[in-house]
């Protein structure tokens, strides 16, 4: 069961991936060396990038790859396997390489997130678990890095547990939204296993429990009088929470001459409660007194609010970013890029479609991001050819691989290889950062983008350009595809 | 790490309630009895009904819950909870009594699903957990009943893992989507946990490893010809993947005496192309080829698609299902209706809200379902305080709670008692169904619903009435608590 027992999650896969194991290792491509590349094809929200997340749990994943003998019982039982094949899998684990962009980089459009080498059933046995963890975290930090721009400096809590799609999509989903720019939680465990700070004090039940508000106010100072954040609309916020507020923080927190305390609305009308309470508040003397608020927040109301002059220091986010309610998938496949001959040479793939932005970059890749020397800002990005390298000492022109009449020369700029090493032959290679690294990492990135990029409707494009070699052997095989079907 | 140790969920709840069970534990609030109802307010994608999911998962949270030494260890280092407080949760396990209604429900707004009466501070651990779990599962199984009704009686599989949100979002997801109706999933890991059929042949991949798609189809028929579904668009579904399918057909499953196999698509314009394929098919003698189309599919596509007479057999549902994109909160909450005084009475606790439809049904209540014994349909749900009974001998006049003018008299019914006890004082006293017999269940029960209730759009509005009894105490509350305010 997922939610008590330790699961194996290589069990956590396509039925169809065994099945294709299945037969390459019946057709003898057991160890035919396969490339393939994970991407997206669109940012969620209409947004100009998204920010990568998943990684340490993808090496954990893969560090753990096995089928115990339960699971092999269980695949007998299907009568679809070959005895060697299931003896094949009693023995597998993961012998290739992998290269992934690191978490919090922001990423676009068809660019290899993560890149795997690995013999062909190794590699597609990996597809689903890679991208669903790529495609659930990325999700949450995109949109919490949206919501964290939207409240501009503001705090920004995590607050959507209960709203979460399962377990994971709790504790993974708060990770990630930390890894967007969130300054917390209200989940426990996200913070006992990845430090990410959990906060919280009260719900309207604590209120209700008492006789009184005033009562129920009173226990919570006198218990947490450094901690005093008291919920003020379980009755009503202007009538009885504010007043009852003030008069507990005078009569408990006064006389111990403390003056940081807090509010929090979790209902009403937001840009007017906000104003109204903050006015009472410091006609009180609690100028100190932070005012949270809760209940569907998202980037577009937070900026609302504050357009509208709410007087707010905290935004507890829930259901709206643990789900990224407004567009909640993000769709990154997995696709074949190219296989290597008996030889050692590689033979580039192709996936073709009848939509144009479907068909894939062939090929195994290199991804550069070229930032200017004079701002430090991203220009753009460059697929090339795995044995191409870029010289950022001399100017280079780009083009455009959907229009490339359009061109545009680069100077004075630096080119950084955006994917790093993490397995090679199936060993770990790479130090994983720790949590509060990734999200400086991501934030620090995030500010070298240019504004137009950031603006979350009707984002500049940011250029993601092939070289003319990626591009011209991506042309033939159209052709000769074209010419066969 | 989520995904490879084993989690101690216990530790999967918002930070407040802890920081408000060590507050009950200081005030002397711990052994306060109280009650909790677990509820929705708005069926999803405006629905008329929902359908429970989630029991099983919690009621095996609840039998696991307990700090552990390293759980403790987190907390002390917190610096907010008293060294009594550590130890009561060191020994800590849930002493009180749980009432649910069964997996595979038809639900309404503001029905208690689950009814808790526990200890304050144990009533409060569960929330998160309690509500992220039927939140969850009860949304999936309910959009994955509207996908299941489009379909009229073709075959439905859940597609989606990877693009869940998450490793549980995936396996709970599919359970869920199996309870709501779907024949089977993608996700080994499921069929191995629940029994949830798990099927699937190839990806593109496939097709794309060899020289040639003919080449890709007549090896996957030699390995399995009593399992032939062949993906058919990776170059050009009806010029070459149809065409090949039907080629290989006879060069390999007709000497063999097989006429099961089938076609797969999974892009293009599937009205056009399945009516196509399937006359290709027809012509060429393979009447019994099964089409199964995947790619974006919701309820409203696919009832589309039959509205304009494509050819389908079976539709893989992924990422819309999955994720339930539409509306992805299923936005069940956790609210206190009762507490015991001392002397063993109960006193029924409001919340009120400024928003009408927020303020909650008070006290310790019934829920029965009535049914017609002529029509065999549900006619009305009801609910009730504890201590009262319905006597379905005979008629009864009941009234719509939000206008209590409009009455209806019920006669010649059946009523029947919604939840039935799952823990008495913390020991299980339930037998969980296996998922067959909920997945059963759910059929039986959303056949006894009026069309009016299941259509999607614009739905009749299923009553959910209040006796006179518990009418006459959430208005004395609600005038009593206005006098204060």
């Amino acid at each position: 069961m997922a939610t008590t027992e330790k699961l194996n999650l290589t069990m956590l896969c396509d039925f169809y991936e065994l099945t294709m194991g299945n037969g390459y290792f019946e057709k003898g491509y057991k160890d035919r060396i396969t490339y393939f590349d994970l991407f997206f094809r669109r940012c969620p929200d209409g947004g100009g990038f998204a920010i990568a997340a998943g990684l340490e749990q993808i090496i954990q994943y893969i560090q753990d790859l096995h089928f115990s003998a339960e699971d092999i019982e269980y695949l007998r039982a299907r009568k679809l396997f070959s005895e060697e094949f299931l003896q094949y899998l009693a023995d597998f684990r993961f012998t290739g390489d992998i290269w992934a962009v690191p978490e919090g980089t922001p990423i676009f459009p068809h660019e290899p997130i993560i890149t795997v080498r690995a013999p062909a059933i190794e590699a597609q046995l990996i597809e689903t678990f890679l991208l669903l963890t790529i495609n659930h975290q990325s999700l949450i930090a995109t949109k919490a890095n949206r919501v964290v721009r939207a409240a501009q400096g503001r705090t920004v809590l995590e607050f959507g547990s209960r709203r979460a799609q399962g377990a994971d999509a709790a504790i993974l989903g708060s990770r990630a939204a930390y890894i967007g720019g969130c300054n917390g939680t209200a989940c426990t465990i996200s913070d006992q296993l990845f430090g990410v700070y959990a906060g919280g004090t009260m719900a309207h039940a604590w209120v209700q429990m008492f006789d009184s508000e005033y009562e129920a106010f009173k226990t919570y100072c006198e218990i947490y009088p450094e901690n005093a954040t008291l919920l003020v609309d379980t009755y009503n916020t202007l009538k009885s929470g504010v007043p009852n507020a003030i008069r507990v923080f005078n009569e408990v927190l006064k006389p111990k001459g403390i003056t940081k305390c807090g509010i929090r609305l979790d209902s009403g009308d937001m840009a007017y409660l906000t104003q109204k309470a903050r006015k009472m508040l410091d006609d009180a003397g609690w100028t100190e007194c932070k005012i949270s608020v809760s209940n569907s927040l998202d980037e577009y109301i937070i900026q609302d609010l504050l357009r509208q002059g709410a007087k707010i220091d905290m935004f507890g986010v829930g259901e709206r970013l643990i789900t990224a309610r407004s567009e909640p998938v993000f769709g990154g496949v997995y696709k074949l890029a190219a296989v290597e001959r008996e030889d050692g040479s590689i033979q580039p793939k192709i996936k073709i479609s009848e939509n144009v932005g479907k068909i894939t970059n062939p090929h195994f890749k290199k991804l550069y991001r070229f930032y200017g020397n004079d701002t430090g800002k991203a220009i753009a990005d460059y697929l090339c050819v795995y044995d191409e390298t870029v010289d950022d000492t001399k100017d280079m022109e780009i083009f455009d691989p959907e229009a490339t009449w359009k061109t545009k020369t680069v100077y004075n700029f630096t080119a950084k290889e955006l994917q790093v090493p993490i397995f090679q032959k199936g060993e770990l290679v790479y130090q994983c950062p720790d949590l509060q690294q990734i999200r400086a990492y991501c934030m620090e990135q995030v500010d070298m983008l240019w504004d137009e990029v950031k603006r979350f409707d009707n984002p500049h494009t940011y250029y993601v350009d092939l070289s003319q070699k990626l591009w011209d052997i991506k042309y033939n095989l159209l052709k000769q595809r074209n010419g066969k079907a």
